[in-house]
């Protein structure tokens, strides 16, 4: 059976007034395991007749189409009123919804515009909301399905789990379960992990692929149908192309993973950041409960503090300058005895926009991660601009790190 | 004049597959000047008739259509090939394109696939790029323009200052020209905010607002009709309002504006972090130039980090905690001792989700600002998500400095 296509419509005017549209690639996440290819996205401002035509021209051409906001009780929310117009349809009050806005709200429930909440399009599903006054609804037209989600994620996220993700499965039973899988890779650019797993996408070209870049780090996913035991193949060879260099799955980052390792090993990790301002350290502590191996950092901008907090020798400054291997080599054994950690790692380097020159060019930073065993020293030249130097250059200690733990 | 209406169309598979689509900020803040409203935004993947509808469509409603993306050498690059299906055209091989491919890249300007870059469609207008081989395209249709641009930033971004603003203007002679203001603000919540202007966009109703919500910022973007005084009015409406609530215009941050009064007034700065784990000293580095005025910072995240780097006492943890006045006192004024700089901030508080106490809960943080005057301490009730709890300290603790420096 061909992939069953779903198309998204955002509403709202402050997507196209400067705000960051952050739900799509949420809903691909979501869709995408159901069986559906993403065909087409669209954005509109709270205008009733734009949300009603992006509505008709998406129920035209999809099987599923997700509506995502405009469901709250103020003047400019038409996503209700919208879907009336395009399916031809009424809107009316719900008894049961009455009833649970009063349940959950109580007298607030009788304001006027909250009471509004409880209208629904004729012949729509109610999908409860239990982080707010919004009601989900699911619409079908023919084999049609258009469902309407409230705007706030933490408001239509739990509808999946809850109710939509049975919905949609039984409302298209022909739809191959489909199981996406998410590589988290480091120490590969983009077109170098392309090419290792060409010959993967090459061999099962029935699950679809996507490579998405960061910093130092690419994301894999592949979405095969579930039970053939296509998933455990695609596994089990890219696995063996890229060994180490997964570092994870699904929503894991460097920290975590390193952070996983070092409270598995039951050792402690500092760090001494120089071009990376902090930022290191920033990853690791953005990881909950970080506290119980992250002991500190010194994040030493100056050549002083380099020397008075990590013991990094004026003649080491003098002779290699504060960019070398020598300076990342001091800085890390300086913060592992400083912070008296089993792990420290040092990150030293240029990011630029100046600062370079043709010995050390921007993009230029010298690592170094020190343990009981002694200390490993690297290097690697980044480029692009300094917020992406600095995201490389953090990612890349935290993945060494991360290979170093025992 | 009523605005003028635009619509972007953005090609490209990855950004339903899970890449975030970032342009429709930058092409509001690009087309708002010249007088346009951007009524509705469209992603489509790549395939030929889904961009060429997406095209026909949007020539039908607006005047002005913008599509990003698809104009490289390889198979999926598609966007010259719709616009020629959707506007009836066909597609030639332009002399002087090849020339420039050829100036500017030689011999690899003669491989088949970088010479198909010399291809516009029938009645195209070229806009140069300066970095990189794809051609833009101004494509008229009645009073009607179509935009072709390059997917990468990097290469659309020159065109609109090199090009299109000029060929945008005297395309659409009668459009209002339009100023953006964008007023950066911190210490108010959203609503907060647009209490406090909403006096201000009552008064000049001939202006369009927009209202964006950062942890402990906002962004209040005022786009006014130019040469009409009424800019000005609303700058100095807004500026009685806010007064030091303004820490910027357009692209600064509170890290940006922190580290220009440093420089005015040549002085130096150290941070003393724990709950925000390095993020404040990441945001001050992030500031190309920052090493003349950033020394360095001390990321203690345990009470012995803390004890032995910023001189806390072992009699302030046991009596105050980690997270109290006392502490941030002592690492502020540890740090500016340690780092010998004019200014020291610290940020100790409870990111959670776990550690909070009915006395200290999750969310709660302490602040203090060293200089030479002495130190000025703050406490602050954040919420919603660790991550957000971080970066609304990290951007309080910034705000003060940047309020406190002389």
């Amino acid at each position: 059976m061909e992939a069953l296509k779903a198309e998204i419509i955002c509403t709202g005017s402050e997507l196209l007034n400067g705000r960051l549209n952050l739900y799509v690639p949420l809903f691909y996440e979501r869709l995408a395991p159901l069986g559906f290819t993403i065909t087409r996205e669209q954005s509109s401002g709270d205008r009733l007749e734009d949300i009603a035509s992006c509505m008709k021209d998406a129920l035209r051409r999809a099987d599923l189409v997700l509506v995502c906001g405009g469901l709250g009780p103020t003047f400019d929310d038409l996503t209700r009123q919208a879907a009336a117009r395009a399916l031809k349809r009424s809107i009316h009050r719900s008894k049961e919804c009455e009833e649970i806005l009063l349940r959950n709200y109580g007298l607030r429930a009788k304001l006027p515009n909250i009471k509004d909440q409880a209208r629904l399009v004729a012949g729509a599903k109610r999908v409860d909301n239990s982080n707010g006054t919004a009601f989900g609804e699911i619409l079908r037209k023919g084999r049609k399905m258009m469902v309407l989600l409230p705007g706030p994620r933490m408001e239509w996220e739990p509808m999946f789990e809850n109710c939509l993700n049975a919905e949609i499965r039984a409302a298209f039973p022909g739809a191959p379960v489909v199981t996406a899988v998410k590589f988290k890779i480091a120490g590969l650019w983009e077109p170098q992990a392309e090419a290792l797993l060409r010959p993967v996408m090459k061999k099962y070209p029935q699950a679809s692929y996507t490579i998405l870049a960061g910093p130092y780090t690419v994301d894999f996913i592949a979405a095969a149908p579930a039970r053939t035991g296509l998933e455990e193949k695609i596994n089990a060879a890219a696995g063996k192309i890229l060994k180490d260099k997964i570092y994870g799955f699904g929503e894991e980052t460097l920290a975590s993973a390193a952070g996983k390792k070092l409270l598995a090993a039951g050792k402690t990790v500092s760090a001494a950041e120089s071009c990376t301002g902090g930022l290191a350290s920033e990853l690791l502590t953005s990881v909950p409960g970080s506290s119980r191996y992250f002991l500190g950092g010194a994040v030493t901008y100056s050549n002083p503090a380099k020397m008075k907090l990590l013991g990094v020798k004026a003649s080491t400054l003098k002779k290699h300058g504060a960019v070398s291997e020598q300076c990342a080599r001091e800085m890390a054994c300086g913060a592992r005895e400083l912070f008296k950690s089993d792990y420290a790692f040092s990150v030293t380097g240029i990011a630029g926009p100046d600062g370079g020159t043709p010995e050390k060019p921007v993009g230029l930073v010298h690592f170094a991660v020190a343990g009981k065993r002694g200390v490993r020293t690297f290097r690697h030249d980044f480029f692009k601009t300094r917020a992406y130097i600095r995201a490389c250059a953090a990612n890349f200690v935290l993945d060494e790190l991360r290979k170093i733990i025992e």
